[in-house]
């Protein structure tokens, strides 16, 4: 079992669904081991030494070598699969939204979630009470333009779902979570539906 | 000419230099086209409409076709060159340390050069103040698990130059400029230099 896929995760991080939504596609087998991100147990003295230095989750195990980053582990497993374009423009265009998503998306959609829903605001220091608008702005921003794209697109790349769709769909579908009116993206929220009728999706959480 | 090659860019920009330099390692023809960021010219309604929605440069355009996202933009013109890996984990583990580099680089490293040597910290907003220690710090851990990975390695992929190095020589080597002391990182400073001792490296600014 040498090449056996292990995903070191946390089941509500968006980060880490990217990664078991693209595997569910795939049909790919793999074993979940989970950590408590609330608990620090991604900052252990072990877990920095054989998993990630960087102390974050996901981190995709196959066989004995390791592999951080949520969009680097999608695009391990999807490479030569339909999840990923043959066509060397859109491959870039993909990884365009990937890098849009872990830029401009990630560090507000996400990170407001995880301070309302996960910390709770009552536990909020003053920066973080200073920089929640600043990133309900910035998160906004990242929405609509989503919107502005996927006017008269089923999908970000190309006629079909793509890792593109999963990085973004992973924390666009849970934006609510953290304050985000959803029913202001009309084609964002026709999109998410698209991603959801897709077979063997799974939900966040499962 | 309907794959001519144009740089949409600031000189002085990192995220741009990233494509020049690899375009230089490539030996390919290109156009570059200048805008001024201090200047706001990347938000007008003709760039936002024509080039970029999302306001930021660099833009990679082909023929008609245009491609944001500087890590994107190096991904389409290196693929199949010698700046990629032929080994399917070793493009995965160059795209971990671009994702990396947005996400924990970047908005750290250079976001505090542009607030230092760009905007002037006598201009900086009480939050820019308030924010600066702790991009400091942020940015200084990356450096530092840059560091420990280049322990015992001349490259971060391989035995070679990726463009994940080029990726992050791009602001770690300017990253005095924004405080930050690469002294403290010989392992960044011995990669840096071997960067530098390339065949076809150009400068930053050029």
């Amino acid at each position: 079992m040498s090449d056996e896929i292990i995903l070191h995760e946390y089941a509500d991080s968006g980060n880490c669904y990217k990664i078991r939504l693209t595997l569910a596609h795939l049909g790919t087998a793999y074993v979940r081991r989970q950590y408590d991100i609330l608990k620090g147990e991604t900052r252990t003295p072990e877990f920095l030494a054989t998993v990630n230095a960087n102390g974050r989750i996901p981190v995709l195990q196959v066989g004995d070598r390791f592999l951080p980053e949520s969009n680097a582990a999608m695009w391990y497993l999807a490479e030569g699969s339909a999840l990923m374009p043959s066509d060397r423009w859109e491959r870039a265009d993909m990884l365009r939204w990937m890098f849009f998503e872990q830029y401009n998306h990630e560090p507000n959609v996400a990170t407001l979630r995880f301070w309302t829903a996960f910390v709770g605001e009552a536990n909020w220091t003053e920066l973080q009470h200073r920089l929640a608008p600043v990133k309900k702005e910035a998160g906004d921003a990242a929405l609509r333009l989503m919107d502005e794209h996927l006017d008269g697109r089923r999908f970000f790349v190309g006629d079909r779902l793509t890792i593109a769709d999963i990085a973004l769909y992973a924390y666009t579908h849970v934006a609510p979570d953290g304050g985000f009116d959803l029913k202001a993206y009309p084609n964002v929220m026709a999109w998410c539906e698209a991603v959801q009728l897709e077979p063997r999706h799974v939900e966040i959480g499962d």
